[in-house]
């Protein structure tokens, strides 16, 4: 193997930026050449591609979103898509492939591999919601990103005594929820993974507001319902004076933490290995700690699971 | 003149802590006495008053948010209500006062000058909308946190080829989406202040993406209208996969930047000195790097000026 | 059991109040009652002990620092100390106590344990040098302070084409330096685990030059040897426009990320529920991301150890 | 006049690319052509010259240092070195210039004038020590990247009750300690520009002490002394737990604040504005919120004023 390409898909993830350089010079030190793909799938059909050394990323690593571009190509999941793509893998001689994104990128590497392109996929989006890995890349950033909202909002929280419902993403994952939610000491985390009753919170509010609490944070899962919707059941309960903040895509960018770079340097560096012994069809992850590979197809049967002790954990120190 | 009274008004801003402090400290260095009132006019009706030294106002000068809480108190418009907070001025010997706040907080602060209790008006919000100041309290830190979100919101613009609204606080003024606006490298700024027409915004953008850019970041007022409306309005020139981001309350917290910090110190002090001189019914401001004072019955005939030569030059340079 | 006592005690870390928090929080969930011992083993054998109730801890989970003071008290390691201190634990009717600080404050847990006050240690440092713990609270925050500096040092390094020797804390161990340089992007990482040739290191500069490379930067930890002095020796194999930075302070304090709080609130819980299991003469550690507890006795005989895979990672990719 | 060239000189400073951004993008609004010049007056001697369009300088205004990259180049300074400078002019076709940095790249920008070819000065430094402007382009950030340190310092000093002695930068001008050290309630600040008595210093910590104060900030300026020196000094007067810390060269790094971006973007227009006036030899500042120009032949003969008022407002309200 003489040649590897790298492409970004899906959401775009802080320490995707990260990935790319550790593919791209880990790979540029083991003798391979290495080809950027923009634009995801799309840009592999489009043939919008092209050679990168090692300078190519350089200063990247402190980047939030992927200079790689990203794109959604539901087309890729059709043969057709796939034959395209292939010829474009031809024409630039590229024989093996990284792909950086959440699982749907994960079934075009698989098919890719099965073709006879060896492809591995990284875990990069904030969601945490991939199976088999711990922690995937960005999740670290977007976890302190919306934690400093959260201390951001406790101040105005505390000096008007307010009840504050604070929207933060997941899609059906309730990990940015949980994690911010603990270390942002909210009163209440909603998510999708546990079942919760508006009147125990609101009881809880009550409590809290007796014991002279000056301010009320309430996470919610964007997986569970819109913040809205929340605050408008809430009321039936009583008056909070509740305010709602849906944080929205800020909590997709940024300059991504020390972990996240990290672990995406680590899991590229990785993936390089693993095309090097002739491997692909493989995915990545992160698990105590150590950077392991699971077969694509494993993940399809699997499912994510969020660190439910957490939730058991902030119900006895949050109140 | 041997004791004065400090409350915090309105919506809370980060830099009133900075301001609490100065106050206080330069009061006591003075040789006078300080009592803090808590929950703005609520508090001073409801006798909420406490008795202050230096190290009550230590370790907060970094803090968002204000100590001493706030409360919007509209009955303190009424007469009965400001003369039961003269009861308890009387009744804690509290001779003086400072008031910061928005100019909501400035007819209590002119009402307890008539009835012979000096008043003073410090500009904390982060709207920046009062008028013979450059700025308010509050309002450089507020900048700052939405340009941080902007320079967030790009990563994943950029990444994905995306139109982004982003919704900004100010209430009837467009200054916080004018400067962050400029900063932030804003395509578009829409604001009060300023007509603004859809389908031009609309050309703007194809002309970018004609050019080959990657984004476009249009930074909205809400004072002009809604976002998702914004955004539901644009769409009807085009589909420019615009997303829609709604900053929220976190534009009123955290730790104020060093500029608010030196303002509110300056503004602080000065206080002080004004009700030294025997003075009072006065709002402090700043305007050309000097801190001023004016009467507070002339701010209620004036009105506030953005700085709209920014509008002129964001549409100069960002394009 | 019915009361606990908790310290800080070494240097300070970030999330250090995060595990106050929990402990407290915890514990008072659990029906007992908590004393705080400020300045650590010297506030405790002068009786600086003061009861703390839910509220005590609100509002302290995002500042840096410990709000129970440390201090270094060398006279607790004679008998003469402990015995003091037994005496104030009697005062007050604690029986039983958690201590957070590096592992010199564990020789004081482990002595108390012995006396029959049972005794839990949590990993409070920004080294990351305590055996049999992955991680210590602090750590996670330090780094990425860290991070940020070698991000804004980057800024002026490329400007310049300067090389840059930036000198971070940890002690004896490597791991701040280690996981800051590979986040950093540094061009070198110089640690006390591993031998360094300086000579070699010229090599490195002087061909990324040759490549076009703009800047270097090198992660020096404090255990190895001076900045300066090492800027000195590099200086023998050529000119590099070599500038030197201490980091300093700044590395132990600020708001803990979101994984240190994280970690210090699962810590803190779990040293409350071993006490109340009777258990003592332990330190609690995270392994595999389980949070877990060894007995103190062991980690005398064991050592920290880093994570030297991330020094040849480095080699691989940063150059 | 047709064509442009724009280089930065001297040290980097936050908001250099803001500047860069906005010369290139008003003047290829009034259809002028702009040439890059890499590595300030050493680049334009040699040729180092590059055009630019509006993508060039896109996605910039958020980044740190200079992507012109700077250099100092004492030969400028000399009639031969600006022969050849004007040389690569005529070459290019280059007619005028924007010139970014500090006084000592306005000489360069004054001869080039005298030759024929009018250059404008931008004042970027972060040491806020230029005449005939207020602010300097990257003061603002650097005083809050100050401010952060010393927020973080501050968090340790308290929980060990320590004197920390802060080092910043500034040169010969105490502007970045007096901002930061009013913004992070400095018990005492030392400048250039006031004399100092160390017994003082020492009482004003001891009273302080005994008023039961868990710490004490000093922040000097480089103009004055090492802080090595200082601490020593200070040591003759009582041991006061001090540690010094050496900001260094992350103060002038970083992505630039909303006010450095805004005011970069101000006087880059202006600049290109005055230039299509036919005018040069003049260096652009901000005086009283206004963006205005001055003969640079002036500067020579003036003096940067601190803003003193600070310093005595200091000692009012931090003790």
């Amino acid at each position: 193997m003489k040649r590897i390409g790298i492409l970004t898909s899906g959401g775009d993830a802080p320490g995707m930026n990260a990935a790319i350089r550790a593919v791209t010079r880990k790979a540029i030190h083991e003798g391979l050449e290495v080809y950027g793909i923009n634009y995801g799938y799309a840009g592999l059909v489009a043939g919008d591609i092209f050679k990168m050394d090692e300078a190519t990323v350089g200063d990247i690593i402190q980047r939030g979103g992927t200079f790689l571009y990203s794109a959604r190509y539901p087309e890729f999941a059709q043969e057709e898509g796939q034959l395209k793509g292939i010829e474009q893998l031809n024409k630039f001689g590229i024989e093996a492939l990284v792909v950086i994104g959440g699982d749907g990128s994960y079934h075009g590497a698989l098919r890719l591999t099965e073709h006879g392109y060896n492809a591995i996929g990284l875990p990069g989006t904030i969601d945490n919601d991939i199976p088999y890995t711990d922690f995937t890349i960005g999740f670290d950033t977007s976890v302190n990103t919306v934690l400093e909202s959260i201390d951001r909002i406790r101040d105005t929280a505390t000096s008007h005594e307010r009840t504050f419902v604070i929207e933060v993403m997941g899609r059906g994952a309730g990990d940015i929820a949980l994690w911010s939610g603990v270390a942002g000491g909210a009163e209440a985390i909603i998510i999708p993974e546990k079942e919760f009753d508006m009147k125990q919170v609101a009881n809880k509010i009550r409590a809290g507001r007796n014991r002279g609490k000056k301010h009320t944070l309430i996470v919610l899962a964007e997986g569970v319902m819109h913040a809205d919707e929340f605050a408008e059941e809430l009321g039936k309960f009583g008056d909070f004076h509740t305010r709602v903040t849906v944080l929205g895509h800020v909590q997709r960018g940024g300059s991504p933490t020390a972990r996240d770079r990290v672990m995406a340097s680590q899991m590229g560096s990785y993936a390089v290995e693993l095309l090097m012994q002739g491997k692909g069809g493989l995915a990545i992850g992160i698990e105590n700690n150590k950077v392991v590979s699971h077969d694509i197809l494993d993940l399809f049967d699997a499912k994510h699971h969020s660190e439910i002790s957490l939730y058991d954990l902030n119900n006895d120190i949050s109140y």
